[in-house]
């Protein structure tokens, strides 16, 4: 099938980028020597989750357990679901997914995990834990010293449950600009002061888990770290051009848009708002736009509604028609695939995949 | 089932007063005869489309073809698609809606209408028709004067389809303060003006369509207006209370969220972020947060990644330990609702009715 003959808005996957972008992450985290736990939230695909098995992820992280339960279709040998998981429905399905594989859960307190020794223990399971420090953040995570020695301690004594190590996660860190590689600097002398403790307290810490999107390359500079969990990196988005961590030609996913009205001065509508692109403007920087228009360079995708997307054509090269299609590389790509029922796999013009998007909208 | 047996994050529905806010509104346009032709997109439940028609509502409102062919579902009189339909694929899904049930299409452009023309002509079916006009927002609509009437004319001349009259939005009247009551008189005299052109020009006007939510009680202060569209009322959000159009007190959805984690101090997570709520900010005013929580006044839920809820706890009368339970008012309940696979209605404590959001992610 010819991409025309798609219905829009739909989102194009670039097979060869996206083929490109798994093996590169891949190649890299092998060369350095870390585990790679790709995860699945930008994609919610089985079929993909299955590709980066392929090319070497140790399992997937999810967010939740009803990603989990979606992504054991991909067969994994382990689950990491980096979120607590608080509450007696989620802990149930959880041990269901657990007898199909390991599981292994990053939580922040010692409530949650008693919650998880006991769910464990009553269902005869182990749970593998990673004890969540934060690295500046200020989400989730205990703070690293004594905060997190005395809670993987706690862990480490709770019946069902197997202390792995320690996860963390730099989404401070935005780019890699001169403030960036200090703050990854800083990052370093963290968790190797807190592998430094674990040693001291006679502490399990096989896994070192941690890394971000702005950050992935630069990995093998965080001394101790040995495992990483990046998502985007599958098909790249504007949020990663500005970060520094791809080329704009590095970005896989598209979506595919029609012009609905022109009656606008010098714009046009697009048949693609919030509902499809979702709300995100971009992490860093002043850029106040919602995507590039791949056909229109200097085009300003500059306000959305539900299904309008605001087009400012003053300072594009061309003009457009009713019923002109357009692709636009989205601002966050992760939070888009969640929109849609299923998004189309391209070589060139021609559609040779469709996915469903099968973990969408999967929020307990 | 008791609320505290769901899992979360849920969305609530609190029936009597989602009831009381669809009575208030029919009674309303019933008092000023104003048709009532809500849209969907709000709740995108078949079942509550339906109880809209048996309090007087004349059809619906959609914005895409998808939603038509879920909302024929609830037997519809009526079905406007308040969108220009764009593209052969689209046509040929609404003719075979057409065939169920009457379709009315609003469209700005010659191209559009001629468009459509061809699809009705060939399936020998009659498609109704408003012209749209700008009022103010920039988004769809040609000027009003002799742009509108030309646009109505070509409609009236083109084969397959019947001109019923306009539509338009004023979707830039935020709130109703000093200045949108002025800008209320100056669409009333803009609308005033279109139907006595349409007058002069003998062009069929036997409907003229409008309302937003911060207009929506004071649609009859609009002179020549005989039809309203609103959404937001059934449920109402936050971004209704700010711009006038209602008290907290009838927000009738909130969304369940569990903490899962205290680490951060003076703060809590919630197990609802983006991908819960959506990120919409407030329309109007300075309020930079993200939903109302019913049980801590005083919260203040100030960032949001994809799954955690970021709550600030400084200003907040109590504390919460992890696993409680609060129900959050979001700001804008429309996008909240397209992110949900199901929702639940509730009486006080009890789930009494469980629905799928059947017209959730219709995109196309």
């Amino acid at each position: 099938m010819h991409i025309s003959e798609l219905d829009t808005p739909a989102i194009l996957i670039d097979l060869d980028k996206m083929e490109h972008n798994l093996r590169s992450v891949a190649d890299y985290a092998r060369e350095h020597n870390l585990r790679l736990r790709p995860h699945t939230k930008t994609h919610k695909i089985p079929a993909l989750a299955r590709r980066q098995i392929e090319l070497g992820a140790v399992g997937f992280t999810v967010a939740k357990v009803s990603e989990a339960e979606v992504m054991i279709e991909a067969a994994p040998e382990d689950l990491l679901v980096a979120y607590p998981v608080i509450g007696e429905q989620k802990l149930a399905r959880l041990m269901r997914v657990a007898r199909k594989t390991r599981v292994t859960v990053a939580l922040d307190s010692q409530v949650a995990a008693e919650m998880l020794s006991a769910a464990a223990s009553r269902s005869g399971l182990t749970i593998h834990v990673l004890a969540e420090f934060d690295v500046g953040l200020g989400r989730v995570g205990v703070q690293p010293g004594h905060e997190i020695v005395e809670l993987a301690r706690a862990i480490d004594a709770l019946p069902g449950l197997r202390l792995d190590g320690v996860a963390f996660y730099p989404g401070h860190i935005k780019a890699l600009d001169e403030e960036g590689f200090q703050a990854l600097d800083r990052l370093s002398a963290t968790v190797e002061q807190v592998v430094e403790d674990f040693d001291h307290a006679g502490l399990c810490l096989e896994i070192v888990s941690g890394g971000s999107t702005p950050t992935l390359f630069h990995s093998h500079r965080v001394k101790g770290m040995n495992e990483i969990r990046p998502g985007t990196y599958i098909f790249y988005d504007r949020n990663c051009v500005a970060c520094g961590a791809c080329q704009l030609e590095d970005c896989a996913a598209s979506i595919l848009v029609t012009v609905v009205s022109t009656a606008r001065q010098n714009g046009m509508m697009i048949d693609g708002g919030s509902k499809t692109f979702f709300s995100d403007r971009l992490v860093t920087g002043e850029d106040a736009y919602f995507g590039h228009l791949i056909e229109a360079p200097g085009a300003r995708f500059f306000r959305m509604n539900e299904e309008h997307g605001y087009v400012d054509l003053a300072a594009a090269a061309r003009r457009f028609a009713i019923g002109d299609r357009v692709r636009v590389i989205p601002n966050h790509i992760c939070v888009a695939m969640n929109l849609h029922e299923q998004v189309y796999g391209v070589r060139g013009e021609e559609v040779v995949e469709t996915w469903r998007v099968a973990a969408r909208g999967k929020l307990q």
